[in-house]
């Protein structure tokens, strides 16, 4: 009987370590996020290099056009490499959706640089790959009413 | 013979029509948003109102936080009801990223009002509902560089 209650507990406990839920998942893809941000703020593209996959699709206000695949994200991205300075950033409200192997993750970002303050509208889609590493499929960055 | 050959006919046949393929589900999701966007530029909101998911997520250049969930979309888009007035529009280089239920749709829309051309970024992720019905539950709207 100890023997059976000992090993019901050891299969209750690997269970519950092995489960992996939707908190655990917007966890990881919030600090990923972050953490690349991180790097981007101090002039170092390479955070999101590091996780854009293969065939990423990306939006930002400076291009007449989306750029599409990896190898023009670097292209583009080492353009910049060195030229972005953030003091500080606050991510608002994250907010991670997820559906089997996507999370698309949505945020708005205050970054700010000397005197000035950007605000921004992100979005991010994160897809699970078979190594089970979260990559960036797609990158919509936005300034909120850039109009105003 | 003859009955095996003819049955294998019809069971090939059947799985031909019965297998949906990326090119597919490309098509459709292209084929919703052209309606919706068609309705839009009539200054009818309903067609993005059928597809929006309980769960959205929404950003465009004019809100300074992004909107979640249905009955805010509702209620913003119906104060924009009878107010859009597109002649006629663009729907650039449409592409969709395909992963179990999701379905990325990004697109460069020219949108022609009057001597007017707006510029924009467009983000629409699908999901896939039980149903096989396709909802968006998440859409980014953004005008191309703001900045120039």
């Amino acid at each position: 009987m100890k023997h059976f209650i000992f090993l019901t507990f050891l299969f209750a406990t690997k269970m519950a370590f092995s489960q992996t839920t939707d908190t655990d998942i917007s966890k990881t893809i919030i600090a990923l996020e972050k953490a690349a941000l991180e790097k981007w703020n101090q002039g170092n593209p390479s955070g999101y290099l590091d996780i854009y996959a293969k065939d990423i699709t990306y939006f930002d206000p400076f291009h007449e056009k989306r750029i599409d695949g990896f190898e023009k994200m670097q292209a583009y991205y080492e353009t910049l490499r060195g030229t972005i300075h953030v003091d500080k950033y606050e991510m608002i409200a994250p907010v991670v959706q997820i559906t089997g192997k996507i999370a698309v993750l949505t945020y708005n970002l205050k970054s700010y640089s000397g005197t000035v303050i950007y605000h921004w509208n992100c979005t991010e889609v994160y897809r699970q790959q078979s190594d089970k590493q979260w990559k960036i499929i797609h990158n919509h960055w936005s300034l909120v009413k850039p109009l105003g």
